[in-house]
């Protein structure tokens, strides 16, 4: 329980300390975004390498995707993937039904214009551990109803 | 051990974003200090808030900075403090001869001048959590051989 709340109080203050340190309109907003995302980027990539020390090769994508539902979100956010749904052409969807890093948020509609900057850590995190394994993908995050999340991952072929 | 990691990566990213953000000479350096100190500051006013939800009310100084190396030291950095001296006085050192932040650097004298900015977040922990037990203080930190190190508690009286 320390532990995540270690995690959720400094991701917090690098929120606060982004958007503080940039005042500015719209643009700036669209650029915070772009900065949390590439730290979340090169913390995922460090994060699977620790992660993925001891595991089997994966099999192929699906397995891939599936190992970020279980073991990668257990070891961060404290649980899994709630729902994991593909097309089978390279685009995956990762329901959280309570993600952690909204959940401290009041899950009223006024709030809904904030859940995306506390989302573009996470998408970068999900797009940096992929990257590590090979895969290159684009990570959005879409919001609804509050605490509950979908991350989309579109993979890149090469 | 994935959580650690998290944290650490997390630590390194924000350091890196400060004095990547702030470019410049001695004065940035003492500015990025303070930024990183201030952040550690509302971590750790949150932190000890979770922590000692159910702990006993602490008797005396001595009680909360016991509390601080065990309990406290343990769940942020997965070990006690190796070392707590005070003169009776108000001042405290604690040492850390395995610091957890300090270990991932190498042990060469010339990383030595590194070391203040991958200490700032602690020391403002440090001062966030006993703040938020009603004790005012001053933190530094010192390192002569990494990765040990020493935070020296100075209490303010009021």
């Amino acid at each position: 329980m320390a532990d995540e709340a270690l995690f959720q109080f400094l991701h917090n203050e690098v929120i606060q300390y982004i958007y503080k340190s940039a005042e500015g309109g719209e643009t700036e907003n669209g650029r915070n975004i772009t900065k949390l995302e590439n730290m979340g980027f090169r913390v995922g990539q460090g994060l699977i390498e620790r992660f993925t020390k001891d595991t089997a090769r994966f099999k192929d994508e699906l397995d891939i995707m599936k190992f970020i539902c279980k073991d990668f979100w257990t070891c961060v956010f404290k649980k899994q993937i709630d729902n994991l749904r593909t097309n089978h052409q390279g685009i995956y969807v990762l329901q959280d039904n309570k993600f952690r890093l909204l959940s401290q948020l009041s899950a009223g509609k006024q709030y809904l214009e904030h859940a995306p900057k506390y989302l573009a850590f996470t998408c970068g995190l999900v797009r940096g551990s992929l990257s590590n394994l090979g895969v290159k993908s684009i990570v959005t995050a879409e919001v609804s109803v509050m605490p509950a999340c979908k991350f989309q991952v579109m993979i890149q072929k090469l």
